[in-house]
This record gives C-alpha cells, sequence and structure tokens, in this order.
C-alpha cells in the first residue's frame, strides 16, 4: 500500500534502446518500474536538477506524494535522507492536535497539542464566525491559525515534512483557508467548497519542503466538518458490514450510523452537558477538577477524587454524570430531575426558586468555594442528554434498525475517554446496547488525519463524504416527538432499559423491605 | 468542440433541493451543466471571490480553460468581457511569430513577427546551445526571450490573454523554459523532457492574465521539437487515409511521412541551401534581395527583379533555385552542376580554381555589386537538394512506398511559399509527384500552434507524439547509399524524372535540329 509520502530508491540506468530518451521521462519510467504507477508528474523545481542529478549518481532517492490519482515527485536526493515526515492536524474550537509521523520508521514520533489561538477572538465558534464576517478578520484568524502550528513544529525539521493531513469542523476548515463565512452562518448555510484539492502547503504558508502538500478533509455541510469525516475514515465505519454508531461529543454532540451501503448522519446540541459546561461549578480537566464522586446516602457522604490532590475547583463532566446516576439510582433524584429533599437533608438547599445538591460544602476543611448541582441544571442536562438519546434513537428509526441491530458504538473524543458508560446508560443518554458494544476511540478526527498519511484512499474519502446524508434536526418532526419522552431518567419507556428497570426494581425492592 | 478557452454564461440559480450546497460545488454543477465535463478544477484566488459573486449577480461569465481531460474555471467576470484572447507562438531560431487570436469572435485579430533577440549571443542554434551550458546563461536566454514576448503583447490588453500555446524546436523550448542543453548537445543528445504538462503562464514570467495558462508543444528528440509536432498537428497528417509528406524547411529539412497509421520522420542539414544560406550573394527576403530571375541564353540576358524594386544586394533562395533550374533546361549547367562556358562566356568567369556565372555585372548601370554563383556553391546547393531527395526517398522505403502512393506534400515554410516547385523537381530535390501534389501550408508550427487555441486536443498530440518513429541520418547506411545517386541534376535515374527528361529530350531535339 502507497503512503501519502514515499522513498524510492532509483537505480538510474544508462540510455539504451528501449528507455525513454529524455531525463525526466526517464526518472518517470524507473519510478514506474518500481511503483506500478503510469500517472507521475515531476515537481517543476526539479527540472533544472534532474539532468545534472542523474549523471552524477548511480542511486538516487525520490520522495514521492500520492495525490488523488497520481504520484508526484517533490525531491530527489543524493543520499537517504533520516526522516520522511508527515504532521497529521486535528484543529478543534479549543485545542489542535498536532501528530508527527516518520514515513520510513512507519512510526507516530511526536503527539502533542497546543491551545487554538482563535479563543481570543471569541470563546465559541459563533462569536468568531461573526468576527469574520470582515475579510480582515478572518485573515487575521487565517494567519494566527497557520503562525500557531508553524510555531508548534518549529522545533522539528520542517525541510523534511513533506506532507500535512488536516481536519477540522468546517468554520476550522473556513478559517485555516481564511474562505468567506459570511453565507455560512445565515440561511441556508452554504460552505464556500466540499472538496479541497490537494494544496502545496506554501500556498498557506505552511512551513514545510518547500514542495510539501497538503490534504485538508473535505466538508459535508455546514454542521458536517472534515473532521467527523476523518473520524469515520479512522473506525472505518463505511466499511463495516454491519451498522455501527460513531459518536463525536464536542460542543455539538454529532452522530453518524451506518456501514458499507450507507452512512446517515445529524449533529445536536447535546455537547454542553456532555462537556460540563452548562454547571456552574463545571470545569475542564485541570489541575483540582473533581474526576470521581462517590455518593452514599446510607452513611450521609459524598467523597471526591480532585485531579493533582488539589483543593476542588470545579466537577468534570464524567464526574457529575457518574454522580447523577448514583443519586438516581439510590432514590435521591426523580426520573423528572428532582431532588428528594429527605433523602439528602443536610445537603439538600433552597436556592433561586429551586433545589440545589451541595457536593462539597464550602466550610469543609479541604475545599475552598462550594460546588453544587441544581435543579435547574439538571433540567439542562437532561435537554442534553435526551437529544443525545434522540439522536441516536431517530438515525436507527430512520435506518429501519434497532438498537440490538448496531454492531458498536465508537465514542470519540474526551466523552469516549472519561465517561463511565454504565452511568451514561442508567440516565438514558445512551441506550442499554451501549453498554457491551461501545469502544473509545479517542481523538477520532486527529486520528483519522493520522491514518491518511499511512494509507491515502482519497476514494475512499470520497465515497464517505458522498454517501452520507445529513438529516438536519431543525426541520425533523419526529426529532421533537422522541425528545419527549427521553427528558425522564432514563426514558418514559422504562421498557427499553430492562437492566435499568432491574436495579430501580431491587432498590424498591429494599426499600420496601 | 471546446475550444482552449471559453467564455460561458452562468445563470445563477437559487440553492434548493437537487443543487449542491456549496459554493464552488454549485458553480462547478452550473458550468457541468453548460458543457458535461465532470472534471472541473476552480482557480484558488476565486474560493475568495465566489461565494459574494453568486449572491451579488443572476448571471456571471466564466472564463474556462481546457487542460488535459479537465476544465479549469480561471476568471468569473460581472460583466461580459470584450475580449478574450488567446497566443500562439512559434519561437524560431530566426524570428518569434504570434498570433493573437479571440476565442469569443473566433478569429485571428494581429499576425506579427519579431526578431528572436538570441540572436546575439549566437547567429545559428550551435552558438546558443554552447553558450547555455552555463547555467546563468541559459537564464539569459530564457529572459530576453520571455521579455521579447511580452514587450510584443504590451500593446494588447495583456489581463485579457488566458492563453498561450507555444512550440519550438528543441533547444528553443530548452531556452524558453530555462533547461539545462548540457546533455542535449553531447552524445546521445537526451532532451530534459518531453510532454511538459500545462503551466501557469506566470511561472514563466510570460505576462497575462494572473491565471493565464501556457500550453508548450511537446518534443520528440533533441532533432525533432514541438514545432514539427504543431506542424503535423496543422495539416493533421496522423488522421489521413492515405499518407502525405509534411516538410519544414529551414536551417534543417525535416520531414515527415505517415497517416493516420504510422509516422516516420527525420531530419538532415538540407536546409542552409534553400535559404540561401550557403551563397554567399544570397540573402534572407530583405528589401533588396533579388526575388526572380529570367535567363535567356537566346537573348544572352539575365533580367531580375528586386523587392521593393531597389538596387539589388543580393538574392533569395527561391530566385537562385529557380535561376539554376532554367540554367540546367538551357543547356548552361550540366547534370554534374558544371557550366557550360560557350553558352555564355561573357558571363562566366574563372575564378578561384572553378567557373562563376556573373548574374549581375558590377558594372551593370543599376547594381551595387557583382552578383554571381560559383561551381563550388553549387557542389554544395547539390549535397543540399540531394540530401533534400533522398530523405523523402528514405522515408519512403522504410514505408514500403513509392512516391506515386503519396497524396500530399505539405511544404512549410518560406521554402513553400517562395519555391516554385517546377524549379525544385527539376532540380531533382522534391520528386515529379509534388508537382501536382504539394501544397504550400505557410508556418505550419504557428499555425498548428494557432489551431491548438481552436482545438485543444491533448490527446491527439499525444497521439502524434506517441507514433513518430525518427530516423537518425547518422547512423542510416542506406541514406549515404541513395544518396550518391541524388547528387546529379535531376539525379542519376532519369526514369524517376520523366517530365524532365521530355524537357531535356525537346531541348536536345531543339539543339540538333
Amino acid at each position: 500500500m502507497f503512503k501519502a509520502v514515499n522513498l524510492i530508491e532509483l537505480k538510474i540506468e544508462k540510455y539504451n534502446v528501449g528507455l525513454p530518451k529524455f531525463d525526466i521521462e526517464l526518472v518517470k519510467y524507473l519510478i514506474n518500474k518500481k511503483t506500478g504507477y503510469d500517472k507521475i508528474s515531476v515537481e517543476i523545481e526539479l527540472w533544472y536538477k534532474i539532468p545534472h542529478l542523474i549523471r552524477k549518481n548511480n542511486n538516487l532517492y525520490a520522495i514521492v506524494v500520492k495525490e488523488e490519482d497520481r504520484l508526484v515527485l517533490l525531491d530527489l536526493l543524493e543520499s537517504k535522507p533520516l526522516n520522511v515526515l508527515g504532521c497529521a492536524i486535528d484543529i478543534g474550537s479549543t485545542t489542535i492536535a498536532l501528530y508527527i509521523y516518520d514515513f520510513i520508521a512507519d512510526q507516530i514520533i511526536c503527539e502533542f497539542s497546543i491551545d487554538n489561538p482563535q479563543i481570543v477572538y471569541g470563546d465559541d465558534i459563533l462569536t468568531r464566525l461573526h468576527f469574520a464576517r470582515k475579510h480582515e478578520n478572518i485573515q487575521i484568524l487565517r494567519k494566527i491559525t497557520i503562525e500557531a502550528i508553524n510555531s508548534a513544529l518549529k522545533n522539528f525539521n520542517q525541510e523534511s515534512i513533506y506532507f500535512f493531513s488536516i481536519c477540522g469542523n468546517t468554520a476550522m476548515t473556513h478559517f485555516l483557508l481564511g474562505l468567506p463565512v459570511n453565507y455560512l452562518i445565515m440561511e441556508p448555510y452554504v460552505p464556500v467548497i466540499q472538496w479541497i484539492p490537494v494544496l502545496k502547503a506554501r500556498c498557506l504558508d505552511l512551513r514545510g519542503h518547500p514542495s510539501a502538500r497538503v490534504f485538508i478533509f473535505p466538508m459535508v455541510g455546514a454542521y458536517f466538518g472534515g473532521d467527523l469525516v476523518a473520524g469515520i475514515f479512522k473506525v472505518g465505519l463505511h466499511r463495516r458490514e454491519r451498522p455501527c454508531f460513531y459518536l463525536d461529543v464536542g460542543t455539538n454532540a454529532e452522530v453518524v450510523l451506518g456501514n458499507r451501503d450507507f452512512l446517515i448522519a445529524c449533529a445536536g446540541a447535546a455537547g454542553p452537558a456532555l462537556e460540563g459546561g452548562i454547571f456552574s461549578c463545571g470545569t475542564r480537566a485541570i489541575p483540582g477538577a473533581i474526576e470521581k464522586f462517590e455518593l452514599s446516602l446510607e452513611r450521609g457522604e459524598i467523597n471526591f477524587k480532585t485531579i493533582g490532590d488539589l483543593k476542588p475547583v470545579g466537577f468534570c463532566g464524567s464526574a457529575i454524570i457518574s454522580l447523577m446516576a448514583q443519586a438516581f439510582v439510590q432514590g435521591l433524584l426523580t426520573p423528572e430531575g428532582k431532588y428528594v429533599k429527605d433523602k439528602f437533608p443536610e445537603r439538600i438547599r433552597e436556592r433561586e426558586g429551586g433545589r440545589i445538591l451541595v457536593l462539597v460544602p464550602e466550610d469543609e476543611p479541604s475545599a475552598g468555594k462550594e460546588i453544587y448541582v441544581s435543579e435547574h441544571e439538571i433540567k439542562s442536562f437532561l435537554r442534553s442528554k435526551g437529544a443525545m438519546y434522540t439522536i441516536l434513537r431517530l438515525l436507527c428509526e430512520k435506518a429501519g434498525l434497532t438498537f440490538s441491530e448496531v454492531e458498536k458504538f465508537y465514542v470519540a473524543g474526551s466523552f469516549g475517554i472519561n465517561i463511565d458508560v454504565e452511568s451514561a446508560v442508567i440516565l438514558g443518554m445512551l441506550p442499554e446496547e451501549a453498554l457491551e458494544r461501545s469502544e473509545a476511540v479517542g481523538n477520532g478526527a486527529g486520528l483519522g488525519a493520522l491514518k491518511f498519511l499511512r494509507e491515502p484512499n482519497f476514494e475512499e474519502i470520497k465515497e464517505i463524504v458522498e454517501s452520507i446524508t445529513y438529516i438536519e434536526l431543525n426541520t425533523e418532526q419526529r426529532f421533537l416527538e422522541l425528545l419527549t419522552g427521553a427528558l425522564i431518567i432514563p426514558h418514559v419507556d422504562l421498557e427499553a432499559f430492562p437492566k435499568v428497570k432491574k436495579i430501580l426494581e431491587a432498590r424498591r425492592g429494599l426499600c420496601s423491605e
């Protein structure tokens, strides 16, 4: 299998009958003999060097890039290079993940992330999009993004980076290219371009080898970006025999269901809940963030563990989901998301027309501030988790499938790594079938971009893009119908959650004893 | 049929079901609907303009270029342009011919030529090639050639030139691109590149529209350049049912024989004679050059006509060929190329171990200098004319044909326009079959480049290049065997020239009366 960049040793043959009698045609012929490709082009800068190089050397090392259906000779070296590098990049709205890959050794030599510098112009994407309506401003976003990437790569030998594989959501892709976003943010939400041809990195001011190429993952729509395409490519949804889910939960919950025959997708604002964004005491996974709660009504205790064992500054999304599941199972939280005060009176307080559950009291020795969850917040959470479940349900319905016919639930992003699937199921965020069949894939988008360096299968990417049917939730009446039942923990239809039902029955049994 | 550049009016449709929901994909869709092409790419500079343009206008004018198997959108205009121009260029070693073509009106709006500025670095190609061995020097040749073209075009609206179609011999093509010629001038005479992909004009510093493209005709070998490929393309040799000759006589005589099944070619130094280069009184067709002689032994006169009716400064190649034919027919010149002194004693003089025929005596009132032809010069001429005939004969032999099976003799270059075919046949430079079947094609190379603007058939050009078998005269023993007989006027084998034979017999009849 051909990689995005390939090092090919060429044994230079002397001109004689049967060999092309043109220097560049001879080099193409030698590359063809080694690779079988007949569409080969040679970077114009090399036309001037090749006549001398092939006469001075018996062996040369060709750096050959795969560009759609053809090979392009990017460089011809007199000695074997130490490194031939590629760089995969996932431009997230918060962080930019980078993977440096060595094509010769076939291994990742470095993997790291940097903050997305666009945050200065808006925490959320919408603010940035509004900022970017002015031509000068979109150019600012473009410039700082490219500069951040160039600067992140400055400790590597940039001359030896021959290929960039980049993905991001639709807004990020527009920012990267400096494309107008004016019509992306108004009805009918039209992106500028879908399929971006392989470009020269220097056209984008990306620093690498002077002839380095960039592949940018195509977009499916305003709400379905190249990051998701990369994720599908990573897990190979489009090649599976039996249908699978791919969930990428960030600011939005983006979900794709499908196999080699079909792909249907939709995205909804189910994300904030899961990222902890709707909780006033929620925080990202920083030092001091509570990453785990243990609730014991029997002992009247809520124990917790923070990152770095520091004073608690807030809680992570994963911790609060687990806590809510425990509260529900132990009867402290009703299916409607209300606190049962007499189950834990010392921690439940009335505030602002509702109740809150104090997780860490202000006066607790180790605490700096009161950490709590209010019923108001839980209500928002229930909308999010309900949306999440409903999206899964809706996609299954559209495909004429039941959850039990879905083979895998690939869960990408930090959600997939951190969330306790059991808690998510108890709360009715994921169906029970996910218990046994979920698989955390990590940064699916970044890993998809990385996979492209190893397997630059343009046709496969095109297949994915062309086979996706995107469902607009706004205009989907059925979504609202289904959502209502999902606003309850775990769901109005308890029969869909037999294991949760059993847990609840066991608890009732205990209570009634 | 698609031209190299096409103006397409696009009616912008509003987004709705069935239309691609991406701005650039919409434009591609509209172009596809108008053209049927599905491989369409859009110049990156336009990505930034398109979103605004398609919303501001109901109609747009697309400038679309054909590039091998795909269309490229080069520009999108809000109003119909006055001109959409292309420029065809034939870079000859002496002059550069330019044709400005309007794609909309489908007509040539200007046709002119300029001196090739490389002449400063050598009158003949070999001197320039030696000069160009140094990298700095080849860059000088490149630069002055491009500058001469840019300057020749400066009176046209250069922004509206979207396509350049350029041909030249192999050396000229290397100079134009600044490619190393070091290995072109030594065994085994290897050019750098055969097939030059369509380039951006600005890569060559050619001034036109910022996105203008350049097509440069491919080379077949060191002695068979893109000019000849263009000539074959012009007359359509490769599409004919019955075999035809294509002769381009410049510094070299380049000859191709073939039809849709085969093309065989060779080139030899038959040219100088025909260009007047071997005659000390020969000159190019400048004012004062003798363009016509009339010899009358009966009246003892040689009359002549000069260009512009000025004092004679020398004679053109066409005039001297006609004169020699007259001299031969009238018995002043023997088949071996010797003067018969007593036929015209007042004009034949002994000089430098041979005889000369004085065409214009120094003391003639209208003359400034003596104008003559020596037997030495005629000997050189006989080698050239013999080579010319022998090349034709050899190619026929290789193809298993006789001259009578050749349908047409296309004669390109000034040779074709000026030479009296009858004189050439009498001297045995062309076979008698050429009398009825020759056709002057003018500047075949330049007209081929021009044809490409109208019919940019890349596949056809590839077919030509791939089907040519080139015969090296150096290594062709049969050439020397055949040449010997052709050094006689018209030929040792007089049976091959029945009409000439009849003329000679008629003269002998007259003499013997």
